[in-house]
C-alpha cells in the first residue's frame, strides 16, 4: 500500500512525493524500497504489487524497476485501505484463487529483517492451511496514543501454530491515560497494519462485511489486465466507501488472529519518530544531510538534501527540516501542528 | 569604495556577492545602489567613481549602469582604503586637478537624504575653499563598540563654516565601559569613514605620509585610461602597503576637521544593526522575503530570498537566513561567531 501522502512529515515529505518515497535515514533506499528488499526471498518481484495513486506511477516504476510495470495499480482518488485491498486482492485473484496474501503499508520501517521473514513465513504457512485473517501485532515499548491497539486472548493459542492467539479486540488510538494502562497488560499490542491471508479469506470478508465495494472489483474481472482496466478503475474506484480494513472487516469478521511479534517496527509516522528511531549523535542529533555544522544544538531533528550548506547555532529540541524551496523550523513538540503550518 | 567582503551578514553576504551588492532591506536597491542615489543632484554619475575588486566588475556595472565603465576601478586585491583612495584620486586628478572628492563607503545607510546632501555640499564648499580634510561625524545614539570615535574641539568652530570643528583627536574602537563614557561626552562622534577634500590636499597628504603607495600611483600618470591600466595596476597594486587611510593619514596630518552630522546614518556591520533598523512586526520580527509565515515567533530577522517558503515556529532572538544552498540558524546574540560559523 502506496497510496499515502505522509502530510506529518512536511516538507520532506510533500504531495508530490510523500514519505513511502523518501529516504528519511539517508541509507540511500527509500521506505518503500527497504519494503521490498524486505521480502526478498519470500515473494519473487512478479508477485509483489504495489497500490499507489496514479501520481505516484512514475515514483514507484522509478524506484522499483523490478516490479512488473502490471503490478502497480493506480488509483484514481485516495478512498483508505479498504477499497485499496479489495481492487488488488480481486486482481491477485484472477491471476491465482490460491494465494496467500501479505497486506503491508509501504512507509514503515522493521529493524529486524530476519526475525520479520520468520514471522511472515509462519503466518503465510498458517492462512494457506486455515481461512484464518492474521493481523501482526507489536510488543508496545511505550505508551504511544499514536497506534491502534489488539487485544490478544492469550489463554487460545491456535493450534497449528502456537505463536497465533485469537483477537480479544481491536482498540482505537488512546489517550495517554489508556495508553499506559494498556502497555501494563501483557495481552496488549500495537497494531502494526500489516495482515497476513488467502486470497479467498479475505475475498470472502469482503462480500459479507463490504458487499458494495466487493461488486465494484468483482464486477471488473473481465478487464483486469486489459486496456481497459485503469478506465474503468478511474469511474469506479471513486464510488467505493471511503473506509479501512480495520473498520470495515477486521472488527467485524470472526476467525481474526495475532500474531505478536518485535521485529524492531516503527510506522516512523512523525519526526519525533525518526528523532527516537534514526542515529543521534552526542549530544541527541539525528542529522541528514552532508553538509550540517551544528554549534550548543542538542536533542534536534536536521534533515536537509545533500546539496545544501546548514549552519545551526543554540537550538535545543527543534526540527530543522528543508526540502526543495521549503525550510520549516519548529519545536518537535509542537509538530502535531505541522499539518497547519504546510497549509497554503 | 566599493571592495568589502561583508563576511558579518554570511550568507546573506558571500565573498561571491557581499554586502554592498545586496538589497537587504528588500526594497528593491542594493546598498551601492542607494549609495548612488543619495548624491543625485549633488554630483553627475560621469563624475562617480567606484572602487571594487575585479571579480565584482560585472555586479557594479550591472547594478549601476548609468555610471561609465571607466570609472569603476578594478583592485586586484584587497589593500585597505589608503591604497584605494590613492588610485582614485590620482586617476581623478588626471581628469581634474581641481576636483573636489567625497570618499564614501558604498555599504552604509542614511535615512535622512535630504540632511545628506546638504552637509555633502557644505563640506564640499568648505573644502573648495581650504586645504582641509573633512571627516562626517555621526552624534553618537548607543555606547557602539562597533564604531570608532571622534574628538571635536568644540571650542575651534572653523570661521568658514561654523557646524566644522577641528579634530582633537581620533579613537579607536573602545570597549563597552569605554563607550559609554564617549557618549556621555559631547565632543565625541562616530567616525563614519566619509571624508571630503580636494585632489591636491590628499594627495598632498599622500606624499607626505604613504609616499612608496603614492609613488606608485603617481608612476602610472601616463597609462591611466590606457589599455595598459589594468595590467599595471595588476602587476603594481599588490605592492601596496595594507592600511587604512586612517592609520596613514588622518591619525598624522595636520589640518583634520569633522563635521557634526545627524543624517540618520548606519553602517549596517551586523544581523543585529540590520534588526534595529529594519522594519519590524509587531512581535519585533525583520522579515524579508515573499513566503515567510512565522508562529509564536519574536525578536528575529529572518532573511530569505523571494522564491523560498519559510516557517518559523518557536523561535525567539534568532537570526535565520538562507542565500543560494547556504542556511543559517543562530542566536543574534552570538553573531560575532558568524566568521567561524561561515569559515569552510
Amino acid at each position: 500500500m502506496a497510496g499515502g501522502v505522509g502530510s506529518r512529515f512536511w516538507p520532506m515529505s510533500t504531495p508530490e512525493c510523500p514519505k513511502q518515497f523518501i529516504d528519511v535515514f539517508g541509507t540511500g533506499r527509500t521506505f518503500i524500497q527497504m519494503t521490498v528488499d524486505r521480502f526478498k526471498g519470500v515473494v519473487p518481484p512478479e508477485n509483489i504489487w504495489v497500490v499507489t495513486s496514479e501520481k505516484y506511477s512514475g515514483i514507484v516504476k522509478a524506484q522499483l524497476p523490478d516490479i512488473p510495470v502490471s503490478n502497480v495499480l493506480l488509483e484514481p482518488c485516495r478512498r483508505n485501505t479498504a477499497p485499496c485491498i479489495a481492487y488488488v486482492s480481486w486482481r491477485i485473484k484472477a491471476k491465482n484463487p490460491k494465494a496467500n496474501i501479505v497486506v503491508a503499508p509501504s512507509d514503515h520501517l522493521v529493524t529486524d529483517v530476519v526475525e520479520f521473514q520468520r514471522v511472515i513465513n509462519s503466518a503465510l504457512q498458517f492462512v494457506s492451511e486455515t481461512d484464518s485473517i492474521v493481523t501482526l501485532g507489536m510488543k508496545p515499548t511505550r505508551p504511544e496514543t499514536g497506534y491502534g491497539y489488539i487485544e490478544a486472548n492469550l489463554q487460545e493459542p491456535s493450534l497449528r501454530n502456537q505463536e497465533i492467539f485469537r483477537v480479544e479486540s481491536f482498540k482505537e488510538k488512546p489517550d495517554l491515560a489508556k495508553a499506559k494502562d494498556y502497555i501494563q497488560n501483557k495481552a496488549f499490542y500495537w497494531n502494526s497494519g500489516i495482515f497476513v491471508w488467502n486470497v479467498r479469506t479475505i475475498i470472502n470478508a469482503l462480500r459479507i462485511y463490504l458487499p458494495d465495494v466487493n461488486d465494484i472489483f468483482e464486477n471488473m474481472l473481465s478487464v483486469y489486465g486489459t486496456d481497459k482496466e485503469q478506465e474503468m478503475i478511474n469511474s469506479e474506484f471513486p464510488k467505493c466507501e471511503n473506509i479501512s480494513i480495520d473498520y470495515a472487516v477486521l472488527e467485524k469478521a470472526d476467525e481474526i488472529f495475532v500474531f505478536p511479534a518485535n521485529f524492531g517496527w516503527s510506522d516512523v509516522g512523525t519526526w519525533g519518530s525518526l528523532h527516537t528511531l534514526a542515529e543521534a549523535d552526542s549530544a541527541g542529533n539525528n542529522v541528514i544531510g552532508q553538509n550540517v555544522r551544528l554549534y550548543e544544538t542538542r536533542n534536534c531533528v536536521i534533515h536537509t538534501t545533500q546539496e545544501r550548506r546548514v549552519v545551526v547555532q543554540g537550538l535545543d529540541g527543534y526540527i530543522v527540516a528543508e526540502k526543495d524551496n521549503t525550510l520549516l523550523i519548529c519545536k518537535l513538540a509542537e509538530e502535531q501542528r505541522i499539518k497547519e503550518f504546510s497549509a497554503e
